[in-house]
């Protein structure tokens, strides 16, 4: 007896209705990414393991999955290494490629390796998936879709401004009005750090500060006082709880600093353009603990949230990175990117109800089946009304009624072509509603794609 | 310094023109599918390496890419097997799990695992990736795209004949008009082996056969002789040289047997009705010798070959199967599908110049950018034009006219708008025509879709 078949754990089988309810999403990201002057890439899933390692620190490393050699290559692994519990270097030497961890090492190598065949400023959009090896748990999978646009090769402050229009626009069109567009500085989050006294404890410091939704203001004043001593607990605990800080405010506490200065400005700039043209249908909000992993981000920085459902995390989120593609020695080309959560969205707006809900009427028509030479006959019009887009199913066999209806009603196909003997006597046929179980008889050469 | 960077080999980037190209044909394929009645599912690229193993044969195991254990689970690889250089139980050591090799077993995966969540028959679509660690050459890929439409549950021959006009519906809107579907039924090969005295040696018969096309009469005659002693020489040449062998001759030659006769009706069955309705723009043609590796098809068997380029191979194949799903103990669901080779099309269609001019007109007007004021002046109405569909690149720095029109025309952008300082003065716009050269000043509130 074989043991019953079953998909990996952490990752999905998508059935038509989930996935017709993915690709509405996903139209709906592809066809704004076009709107904005975004091209469409793609890159291999695999990589080299000299491209991928290195790039995600350790624990990244540890989580991008690696393809075993093929062939007589295997016989190269190091046993000592193993012996020695040394497992990269045993990795490494049954192992030369991966499965891609992210989009962004990939579109850095992409863009180093065809910089001569691009045009700069090269704005791209990539829909593809990637692996991670992560412990599969709810909600978090070993293979997921990630939707990306970036523009590389432009310091321009208008591409921050189009990539949160960007944002709304999809996030409008999928039916959201209730989000933030969160926003902040790299350079205020120095600034800030500098004037809380953790200049030499900058990465630690922020990343307390980046939890300030999940864990509250008092949780974070207990771990920053861990941090630092002598730390202004009523500064720092005056600064988390307001609301909404103004660039006036920023300016006032932390302007004296050109850098600091600088990072306001381009703040101010985004925030000014969007208030004064009332271009987005969703909020944006000055957030100075916004942070999204200091490390990657050299300036603006985005998150999405959506404020009815706080708990699901950020929908989306991105920001300018200066650096990216010095990994791969191309030097001076500013990026800046925002991505899409798809799994995130997906579960908010089924949670909401708000996929329309015919994305799961798959097809217009079923024939309904009394032999192949009824729909022998019927043929010519099938491919008529085909050729006006109608989505049109055969019942593939000659099966009682029953259970031939029975199939329509479970694909909700809400109209059936129906001609038994004494129709194609006549050279008509039934049409018959579903739904309402109405039907009327059609002489075969009246009919057209209008009566569906 | 570092190497330059690149992909693996045997993989490949796709820029922008090149993936517009791949996905017009995706489109149109996935747009048939669906008027066809097929539904979409998706499976993971990594399945279980129980699920993937055994099925393809020895070679095919081979070309399973194996993806290695994570973490601490790599310790246990068998190194006394790797010593006794026993491969393959060292590989099972250290690998749970292998990325896909085709879409038809996780499709017999998928369909047995969920037998209960879905309706029977089953008709599905997927265009998925797979991956094959053969030695990468020209043309053969690693990582390449299959799009398959597969019907679960039914033995109706109103499935081929659906199959057949999806090919020629796909084909016909592709603008190819010189195919040739080339049909062929497995017991009509087994009657053909039989005739010829190599009932015993049926699997070798019929694989020397199939090579007609590529190696030609004589060369079969060589081989199959040297299969069978006492081989009539005459008999198989003259079979073979007929150009179009006809079903009255085939009950002829194999009718006594109650199998072959089967397949010869199934096969005269679908002729008729195609022939009787006129109802495909390409030929269809009964090719007795056509194989496609027997052992996996159990009636029909079909292929699509270019009259214009029989040199590239075939752009789509198929057939019946009877047993796949019991692969996982799930017994009587025959099945019947459809490929797309979708690397072929491309190449076909490239060769003959068949792609519409306008796939690689990505936008439809450039904003020429005189700084951010002026852009913030002009997003109202960039707004309206993209809620109107227009495909609109804001040029995102403030630089030289030369350059901004250089990327307009390296992108085939044909319309600019522009406005400096004068333009903005008077409330106007320019529309630069790109190809001409003409252009016009408009009032921006005069302006609309309908000028671009």
């Amino acid at each position: 007896m074989l043991k019953s078949p079953s998909n990996p754990k952490g990752t999905r089988d998508f059935l038509p209705l989930t996935l017709s309810r993915r690709n509405y999403i996903l139209d709906i990201i592809k066809y704004n990414f076009k709107l904005f002057g975004f091209l469409e890439i793609e890159t291999p899933a695999l990589e080299k393991s000299s491209t991928l390692l290195g790039k995600y620190g350790n624990e990244g490393d540890r989580l991008v999955f690696k393809i075993l050699n093929s062939g007589d290559k295997i016989k190269k692994a190091d046993m000592i290494a193993l012996e020695q519990c040394n497992l990269s270097t045993f990795t490494n030497s049954i192992s030369e490629k991966g499965l891609r961890y992210d989009l962004t090492v990939p579109l850095a190598r992409f863009v180093a390796q065809h910089q001569n065949d691009l045009v700069f400023p090269f704005k791209r959009f990539q829909i593809q998936n990637v692996w991670r090896a992560d412990r599969p748990q709810h909600g978090r999978f070993q293979e997921f879709t990630q939707c990306d646009a970036d523009v590389i090769g432009s310091k321009s402050i208008v591409q921050e401004i189009e990539l949160i229009k960007l944002y709304d626009s999809v996030f409008s069109q999928l039916g959201f009005d209730d989000l933030i567009f969160k926003i902040n500085h790299r350079n205020i989050l120095t600034a800030l750090a500098n004037y809380m006294g953790a200049k030499s404890k900058l990465n630690e410091f922020i990343s307390i500060i980046d939890k300030l939704d999940k864990i509250g203001i008092e949780n974070v004043v207990i771990e920053v006082k861990n941090l630092i001593k002598n730390v202004s607990v009523s500064k720092l605990s005056n600064l988390l709880s307001e609301k909404e800080i103004s660039i006036l405010k920023l300016n006032k506490l932390f302007g004296e600093s050109s850098q600091a200065k600088r990072g306001i400005d381009e703040l101010n700039t985004i925030l000014e353009f969007i208030s004064d043209n009332k271009c987005i249908k969703n909020e944006i909000k000055l957030d100075i603990t916004l942070a999204r992993g200091l490390n990657y981000y050299t300036g603006t920085i985005i998150e999405v949230i959506s404020k009815s459902n706080r708990a699901i995390g950020s929908l989306g989120g991105g920001g300018r990175y200066d650096n990216l593609t010095s990994l791969f020695n191309l030097k001076n080309t500013s990026g800046v990117g925002i991505s899409f959560g798809l799994d995130r969205i997906y579960l908010d707006m089924e949670e909401k109800n708000m996929f329309p809900v015919d994305l799961g009427n798959h097809f217009d028509i079923i024939i309904i089946n009394f032999g192949i030479n009824y729909i022998k006959k019927l043929y010519p019009l099938i491919d008529l009304l085909r050729q006006n887009g109608k989505k049109i199913s055969i019942y593939p066999d000659k099966a009682k009624l029953n259970k031939q209806f029975s199939y329509a009603d479970k694909h909700k196909i809400s109209k059936a072509i129906i001609m038994g003997e004494n129709e194609s006597d006549n050279n008509e046929i039934i049409i018959k509603n579903m739904i309402t179980g109405t039907q009327s008889n059609h002489s075969i050469s009246e009919v057209n794609s209008t009566l569906f």
